[in-house]
This record gives C-alpha cells, structure tokens and sequence, in this order.
C-alpha cells in the first residue's frame, strides 16, 4: 500500500469515527455549527479569493474555455452566496430522528423505526469550488461525515473553502473529521476512496459522464447517480396546441444548459402539421435548431435539419430540439421508454385518461401532465436543497434533498421477551 | 462477446420489456398469476422431485456434506411448503401504487410521490433451491422482473422449479420473461449478469460471503448485501440477571445458524462474576462453548476457552459464544461499533437513559432492549415475507419485505404551468 492510500484510509477511519459523534450531536448543536461555518467563510474570504487567484491563474496558462474559467471564479458575492445557502440548510427541518413508523407485534415487542444518518458519504465532483461546501453542509446537517474530492482545477480554491469551512465549524464543536478533503490532485485517490467500503457507507459523483462511469465502475459501496436528462415533451393529439407551445418552449429554452431541459419533442401526427407551424416556429425564433423528419421539414422548409438516430439519445444542453412526429401515445411511450434517461418526461393533452396511461407507464423519475420538465428540481418541489436529481432508482430517485442522504434503523423494545 | 454473454444480454432486455409490462398490472392480475404459479408447482411435482434426484445423485458423487444435501433435498411436503409460501405472498398487500406523499406548490403544481416497482432484479444464490421461488414470486409480487442465477449444485432442481413458476404463471397471463432463470453452470454468468447495468436495477446475492464479495466486487449496479450478523446482547450493571440470562440463551441457541443469533456476549464489569456463575452456567447447560477472559475463567474454571482478537469479528453460527467483560457502557457500545456487523444488537438494562443511549448510539440496523435478537426478522416484525436481512444502510436496512423492492416516482400535474 502507498503513503496516498495510507492516507486516505486514514481520512476513512477518521471519518466514520466522526459520523458516530455526528449521529448523535443535536439538531440545536447541527445548526450552531452550521451558522459558524458560513461565519467562517465570510471570516476566511480574503484567504479563498487568494487561493482562488491561483486557479483561475493555472486555467488560463492550462488554456480552459471562458465557460469552465467562469465556473471557476469567486468573488465576494459568490462567497456571500455560498454562505447563504449555508444558512438556508441551518433553516430547514433536521430530518434525524424522525418516526417513520411504529407498531406492536402479538409477542409483546415494540418497533419503532427510526431515521438515521447513513454515516459517512464520498463525494467526487468537478471544477465549481462552491459545490465543497453545498454537497458537505447538506451531509453534515443530515448528520453524515463527508470526504471530499474535487477536480484539479479548483485545488486551492477548495482547500481554502474547507479550511474555512473547518474553522468556522470547529469553533461551534464540530467533531473532528466531519468533513474532510482530499488535497492531492492524484487520479489514484478517486480509486482509492472507491474501493473503501469499509468507511464509506455511499459515494455521489458529481460531474460529467466519465467521472460518474469511473466510479461506478469501481465502486464497492453504493453509489447514487445523476447521470444526463433525455427529457423529452409528448404533444398528444388531444393537446391544447397554446399550451404545448409554452411548455416546449419554457422546457427546452428556460435554462439550455441543465439536466430537466427538454431535449426530444414529440408530436402525434393529427396536429404534427399545425403544431409545427405554429410551436416548431415559435421554438425557432426562440433561437432553437430544430432536427426532425420529413413532417417537420414539410412545414418548416428549409428552416430545419435532418435529425438521425443519434438524436434520439442526444443530451444536448444547448439550443438544439430534437423533434419526431409519432403514430400514437403507445409510440410515444415506446420511444421514451426505449431512448430517454428515466429523468423527467411531460405529457401535453386534455385527455385525462391517456394522461394516466402516460405517467404510469413512462419509467422516469418525474412525470409531468400539462406542466413544463423545468420544474423537476428539488427547490422547485420544496425540497428547501437539493444534492442533485438521481437518476438511480434504489434509495433516491428524482430530486435529492435531506431526507435521502439518510438511513433508518429498527429499535426494539420489551420486558424480557425471547423467541419460541 | 461470447455466445453466453449474448443469451445473458438477451435475458436482460425481455427482462427489461417484462418489467415495464409487469408495472402496469392490477393486484388483482398479479394475485391470479401467483396462485396459478402454487398450483404449477403441485401441477409440476413429479418433474421437480425426478430433477431434483438428478442433484441429490451429482451431490453424493461429489461428496457433498449431509447438511448441504439436506438442504438441496425436496420432497412432497417441501414442494407443498414452497407452494403455500407463493399463497401467503399473494395474500399481503401490494406495496406498488401506494401514494407515499401529495402536496400543492405555490407555482400551482401538483406534486404526488407514488409508489412502483424497482425494475429488474437479479438474484444471485446458492444451493437452497426453494429460493428460486421465494426469490422471485417476492420479486414479482412487487411488479419487478428478476433473473435468477442459482448455484449449480442445485442447477436441475431450480430448473424444473423455474419451468413450473413459468408453465402456472403463463397460464394465468404472466408476461413473457418476467422470471428468467440462468441455466447455464459457467461462472462466468454472475460476472454478466454483475455487469449488466444498462438492464439491471438492482442485483441481490444471497449466499456465503465469496459470492456476495463477487458480486460486490463486479457490479455496476446497487447490490443489496445480506452479510453476517455478529450479533450482541450487552448485559448492563443495572441488568435484571434473570432476564439477561433468558435473552442470551434464547438468543444463542434458539437458532444456532442463523444471522440474528448471539455471537457476543458484552457483561458489565460490576455484575460479571454473578452472572457468569448462574447466566454463564445456563449457557454451558445449553451446550455452548464459552470463549471469555479471566473473569470468565475464574469464575467457570475449567469449563471455559480463552478468547482472542478473533473471536471479536467471529460469525460461528454454531454453539459457541465468546464473551467479554467490559468496563462501562461506553466501552460495550466501542466493541460493538469496532468488530459488530450493523445487524442486531441488545442492551439488557432497568436504566431507560442507558437504554436509550445505547439504541441511539448503536449503528446497526436493529437495536433492542430487554428482547432478544432473534425478533430481528421480517415475519416476527410482521412483514409477512422477507427477501433477506439487509446489512446495508441505503434503500433497504435490516428485514427487507415487498416495500423494501420497490422504488418510487413523482406525478406532476398542473394547467400548463411553465417555470419563470
């Protein structure tokens, strides 16, 4: 084994020695620390917006794109807003401790089950620094001890973020190795925290699609993905035509670049013509390319391109509609089914019935009637936060909020008695 | 890709189109199929029993150990046993539908948290050939398509056992390829089937820990892991011995074999010697070896073994126990969180403080007070059923029931509500 390993099997036994203080620290005691924290990061912005100097530095001689040097940069209204959602998840119901549930059984034993946290979680990210202290103050207020790993890039920016995060935590008694991170840029370490179920109780990558197959693909613990959103609007033959229009252009338009965005369009071939006309027009002024088939191409003449079978499983996050005129709602279903990400797909129609039929038979996480894909986000459902939308279905599926980043145990209660 | 490889990919994608046909029948549909399926195997019986001959017959030629060829032996009555088993499933309440939660946004959205099937199961076992069918009528009661993998001691058995689930349960209307089993012996298999994530949901091995540590080490999808259960009764200072005696008897030798059963005896200090002499005296009465320290030995001279280091993480599954004095409750809840398996635990204690500390602060699935261990399992929490005892923390903890294999989705309805 190597001094790198050594180390971080280090920070794992650190850690879950943290969690079992964490689990019983109180909610009074949780949002305490967590106020510190965000006092810690405004105490430390002169310290972080050195340590991020360096980076943005090292992107520009490592020639990263605008986008990725914009990702990169704080500021001290960047750092204010990190230190308010810090004080937003302060705000919100502790899910710990909660009662799911409670019965009695005929041989006299009692059971409750009881939330817990789930101990301590890995997570491996890219190069937004911010995402060091969103993903680990979530943990830390569901009661979970965290070991972070983020991109090179972002290096000393985190550093600085952690360590003001450590600060502001460990004056309010944060226990030691709450949260922890990984200060070597070496790939290794992905690896290392990967294979390390005997700490790690679950592991969250957070990136693009390579970073995510990469832990999958070594993971021993469980890990929850938010892999791509295919996500895609069915403009039923019995839709209102107004309504389709908004909600296509509100989905795919709205915000281009995230997960829930709209990225195939779907239309039944008894309003295909007129839809076309009208929403693929309004689409296109909205400065979208439209790819589809020979309906759209009739309508829109010249206006269009050619969409192939790529385009089906196309995850665009730009201002790019994939568009394909469907026999019916069974084919609708079945191309959904068949190319989509089980993230979030929206029925536009009139019909009751066939709306059930289409949210109980698309296999996604969120499923909409009527209302644009834009809304399968944690703050918009309520959540107060989100960790990210999984597109797993085991543990947590859609929206990720403080309730799915814990467990739950079984406490058992009698006056002595034993199995016959 | 190998010919086997391919018939493994093929038996994931019917797998896959059986899943989302199985999501969308009525409890009522399923209920007929699974009494079709109990009266397939009655229907089947000679068959079973003829290839079940075939395994008892390659087990003595391989010289098999008697327990394990008791396991894999069937007769009438087992056969009877299995098929009122699938009654009993049928009989409990379909988790699938349920609507978990419903609330109204400010935006005017609609939200309703429902309740569906996981997917695709696979299921990875070892000899017991009844678990081809416990496996997957539970599977399928929860609407989830599985894919069975059994071991091959048992490979005619489970295959004529599959052949009548399928012969009864087609001729209720079950879709084609909702229960698969793999027929082929080649290891291989398992690694297919581990891999296999573009089909899979989820991935259960119930069996020794080589295999779940395959499959652990394989796959890309969740595992569900059943491993041991180095399970606890700690006896307190403030312990009623009379009751501590009863637990810890009741918990080592009600079920010697079993994964809730006592592995480790943890005794107060100040109540050591007296509970040695009556508690451990009734234990050796029992037939348990006792492996303790010196307290232990001065009192039962002679009839006890020294412990060592080992037997802290020793999952005997026979009468032996090993015990170990310890200095306060701090230190028993150290033990037990350093060398336990987050299975079962038990505090025997008067004091409701301590009691509560130490269900608090024991990070295992089931933590009891005054009752013995052997309550922590699905048909004694009145589960009806169980699948396994789950020794993980995420999706499913402890005794794991048809809720346990199910998943969840948000319906999201509203009158053409876009995001601002």
């Amino acid at each position: 084994m190597d001094a790198l390993q050594q180390e971080i099997l280090d920070m794992g036994k650190r850690a879950r020695k943290a969690a079992l203080a964490l689990a019983t620290l109180t909610t009074a005691q949780k949002n305490a620390i967590l106020l510190s924290m965000a006092d810690g990061l405004v105490t430390c912005q002169a310290a972080i917006l050195e340590a991020n100097t360096k980076d943005l530095k090292a992107a520009e001689e490592n020639g990263l794109n605008t986008a990725m040097i914009d990702r990169l940069r704080l500021d001290a209204p960047r750092i204010e807003a990190i230190a308010d959602g810090i004080r937003q998840v302060a705000a919100l119901p502790d899910p710990v401790g909660e009662t799911l549930d409670e019965w009695d059984r005929p041989t006299g034993i009692h059971i409750v089950k009881k939330r817990v946290p789930i101990g301590v979680i890995g997570i491996v990210y890219e190069s937004r620094p911010n995402v060091t202290s969103d993903a680990a103050v979530l943990c830390f207020k569901s009661g979970n001890a965290t070991i972070l790993r983020g991109g090179k890039e972002a290096i000393h920016s985190n550093g600085a973020i952690a360590d003001a995060l450590d600060f502001g935590g460990r004056e309010a008694g944060m226990p030691e190795g709450a949260i922890q991170l990984i200060r070597t840029p070496d790939r290794a370490t992905v690896r290392y925290l990967s294979e390390m179920d005997q700490y790690l109780d679950l592991i969250i990558p957070r990136g693009g699609k390579g970073l995510i197959e990469t832990v999958v693909s070594l993971a021993r613990m469980p890990v929850i993905k938010h892999y791509d959103g295919i996500c895609h609007v069915y403009v039923d033959k019995d839709a209102d035509l107004e309504m389709a229009k908004a909600i296509a252009v509100n989905s795919k338009t709205q915000k281009p670049s995230v997960c829930n965005a709209l990225e195939t369009l779907l239309v039944h071939r008894d309003v295909a013509e007129s839809f076309y006309a009208d929403g693929g027009q309004a689409l296109l002024d909205a400065g979208v390319t439209l790819r589809g088939d020979a309906t759209l191409e009739k309508v829109l003449s010249g206006k269009v391109e050619q969409a192939t079978e790529d385009d089906w499983t196309a995850e665009y996050l730009d201002l790019i509609l994939a568009v394909k005129t469907v026999e019916s709602i069974d084919d609708a279903i079945d191309h959904i089914n068949t190319f989509g990400s089980r993230h979030s797909d929206c029925i536009v129609t009139r019909d009751a019935d066939l709306a059930e039929r289409f949210l109980n038979e698309i296999d996604s996480a969120a499923v909409f009637w009527n209302t644009s894909t834009r809304f399968s986000d944690g703050e918009e459902f309520g959540f107060g936060a989100e960790i990210g939308i999984s597109t797993d279905k085991l543990h947590a599926r859609g929206p990720m909020a403080l309730p799915e980043l814990t467990s739950y145990k079984y406490l058992i209660t009698s006056d002595g008695v034993v199995r016959g």
